[in-house]
């Protein structure tokens, strides 16, 4: 049991040879006449799906090697003591890098963009996009910084405290570049304020901070919602997909849909689609091409996270490591910074937010904070129990205070000394928190309960953004 | 003597604190008026003396690190078996590009630019160089794949017939953007060519093939000139120093020189400096541009490498892994690529290009390739003697063939059988070849005469590149 528990997970070579022409006419298909409106998107596709068959390939292939490079641990919530190898997420990241550069002539290419940019009236834009292209280029640095980051901290073992801050280091190419084309620096102030501070804010440096502590939330709270099976890859597969579907509002679909948002209190109906100046882009093309680059970026990220989940399921054949995280959480930053729709792109963060505020009094040195706060395992039954952090000494008055207070709403459960002191709280962490209000359940069931929740928090996102935003924002706001 | 010679060097803190003040005044000089005629080269001078206090100072610091993460080895040509770390090539990499990443808004911004570009008309350039900033960009994005590919390749120690191709992978995101860009494809054609091929010659897909195995053989003819101490790192440095001198001809000097280039056989003068429009670039701000650009890469180099060589000066306290010959490699073909000048470039490659042609039967199988071709140490005497490679049974006729060839010009020397039947023969490389027609040197001294041969084949090439040059190409041949 213990030993086949281990081995790579079967792969269906009649999957991987299947995809293969699929992914092939989607590259082929926009040298094809009638071209395409979106011929890059196509190209995406195509690129994504043989990224997908990639990591589904590399990843079983590639573990000895991180075996025996020492990149390798055991998987704490099972019985087997087998190494697993990790950090494998060095491989998606690889992937993922590599088709989004052979995807760099594609995406700009002027014989393509010629035509995607032409208007109703049959006007193209003529000129190479320079300008987007080093967009595109500062941010495949950032991504690529990421991984190297990501990599020595897997390869150096960095203590959290001291990693926090890196993402910012990978998040600087991308600064640097916004600030070398004068990038804009005004936010839409929210209707409430705009009577204090007019309808445009000029942040000016601190725009700069709030897209580098960007990075450094996507990065560190995909991060710290980690330790179970599954965990880190659910969770950017379903931010990537919640930004894809947020993307297909803005293209050009040639048929209309309607939302009956207003049923969600909001005034106006949302449409999408239409004629190329119709749905959400308002004609804007603008904000097309903005989304049209977050697909190009979420696609393959889609891609490769899928087919790494396929080896990280219960139970995982391969551990992502901190790469993934760090590649992952950058991608996000990436486009919410260049898409111009962080906002929207933090509502997709509702569970690590939510997993954030929790943990800060851990984070911050207020409650003891153990090594791993990963749930206990129980072998005799296969179940995992919320693990414990226990008080060496009584808490301070202020830790007590709020670990009083979560535990009222049910966030935590203590362990009272009959005089009423706090002896034991379980870890401040999301997975602990479901394992306290669902009781104990096996790892798997508890991964399938965490990517409901994030899935519940994208719902949640759609209602906000196109439900509620209308009372803050103007109806036109992009 | 053992423990002792394995400390980190001591560094003066007198020469980093000193080195300070002068490195600032460089970087705000160009905000003083008057303003510089090239104040993005004063930046770049900055940003490079910060470089090297960062190399000098973090070597050492992160050793310990290192070596607990497994990347360490022990010198093989020194008595003693401390373990010493490996791999800090690294450090030196991540100092050159973060310095790099900085420099971005300085290289480009137009409020320097706008300056720097006045022609002596006064008529500025308002236009933001989108163009050239994406050639930074992949230039930077092709370093950065460079050094995750050498690190890769020190973790998971990739035999040496798997990495030869890897440079390639690291080219793409330069060659992506050149077609992106629809980069000039055109070689001017030498004139005794001229009459069968036309004076610009378009080599299409064939110049994509060039700039990718320039890159593999700048990467890889370092990589295998290496072995005794400060060996890759003083390469890099040698030929880092001569691609300035080469550049610094190219800028506008405010005084004019002449070189007596025509002692050496050449029939027109060299000048170069005098005013914005005159010397080598002839009137040409694309040229003097990408003089500019070429310099902005090798003056960061030639900072982190100086700053790594004190460390890697015999005895070494510390390797430089593959990590570093990947990132100087990289660093050469981008500049020859991005500067238009590769045929000049390969020119100071002559030591390594000697040594790739000697190393060739050997690379190719003709001649059995030990695991190490590094000369062999002698513990009592602390010379080094020329290693041997063994034959297990008689060689072919082609590689006994091409041993006595290499004999007869003193390139080996050969053990034979009293039937003539050759047994054994010093390892092909310009090491050996050195120890060979010296005799037996120290590790040092071995060295110290590879220097040597790096500098007069610098010498030899900017005699071949001016002297020379005239006979097969025109006047004014860029």
């Amino acid at each position: 049991m213990a030993s086949t528990a281990v081995q790579p997970r079967a792969l269906s070579s009649t999957v991987l040879l299947g995809l293969a022409p699929v992914a092939s006419w989607f590259i082929v298909r926009p040298f094809l006449d009638p071209v395409p409106s979106l011929p890059g998107l196509f190209i995406s596709i195509g690129f994504s799906l043989f990224a997908f068959m990639a990591t589904l390939y590399l990843v079983p292939a590639l573990g000895p090697t991180f075996i025996k490079a020492h990149l390798s641990g055991r998987d704490l919530l099972k019985v087997y003591a087998t190494p697993i190898p990790e950090s494998l997420g060095l491989v998606c990241a690889s992937v993922y890098i590599l088709a989004l550069t052979l995807f760099i002539p594609f995406a700009f290419s002027d014989s393509l963009t010629a035509r995607s940019t032409q208007t109703p009236e049959g006007i193209s834009v003529p000129e190479f996009p320079h300008s987007r292209l080093s967009l595109y280029l500062s941010s495949l640095l950032s991504l690529l910084m990421a991984t190297i980051l990501g990599f020595l901290d897997d390869v150096f073992d960095i203590r959290w405290r001291h990693k926090l801050p890196i993402p910012i280091i990978a998040s600087i190419p991308l600064l640097m570049v916004y600030f070398a084309e004068r990038g804009n620096t005004h936010i839409v102030v929210p209707l409430p304020l705009r009577f204090l501070l007019g309808s445009l804010l000029n942040l000016g440096p601190l725009y700069y901070l709030y897209m580098s502590l960007l990075s450094t939330f996507a990065t560190n709270s995909i991060n710290i919602l980690a330790g179970i099976n599954g965990s880190e890859v659910s969770q950017a597969l379903i931010i990537a997909i919640s930004v894809i579907l947020n993307d297909l509002l803005y293209l050009p679909w040639p048929i209309g849909f309607h939302l009956p948002v207003h049923l969600l209190g909001s005034k106006a109906e949302v449409e999408f689609g239409g004629v190329w100046s119709a749905g959400m882009a308002y004609g804007s093309k603008e904000l097309v091409e903005r989304h049209l680059f977050s697909l190009y970026f979420m696609l393959p990220l889609v891609a490769v996270c899928s087919g790494f989940m396929y080896h990280n399921w219960y139970p995982a054949r391969a551990f992502p490591g901190d790469t993934l995280c760090y590649v992952t959480g950058m991608a996000f930053a990436v486009v919410g910074i260049q898409g111009h729709f962080s906002k929207t792109l933090l509502l997709f963060f509702l569970p690590q937010i939510f997993n954030f505020v929790l943990s800060c009094p851990q984070l911050f040195g207020l409650v003891p904070c153990p090594r791993h706060r990963v749930p206990r395992f129980d072998a005799g039954t296969n179940l995992l129990h919320p693990s414990k952090a226990m008080f060496m000494r009584p808490p301070s008055k202020l830790a007590a205070t709020v670990l009083r207070i979560f535990s009222v709403f049910g966030l935590v459960e203590l362990t009272l000394h009959p005089s009423g002191v706090i002896l034991e709280t379980t870890n401040l962490t999301i997975l602990n928190f479901f394992l306290v209000r669902l009781g104990p359940m096996n790892e798997k069931r508890l991964v399938q309960v965490l990517i409901c929740s994030q899935i519940c928090g994208s719902v949640l996102a759609f209602s906000v953004r196109y439900g509620l935003a209308g009372l803050v924002y103007d109806g036109d706001r992009r």
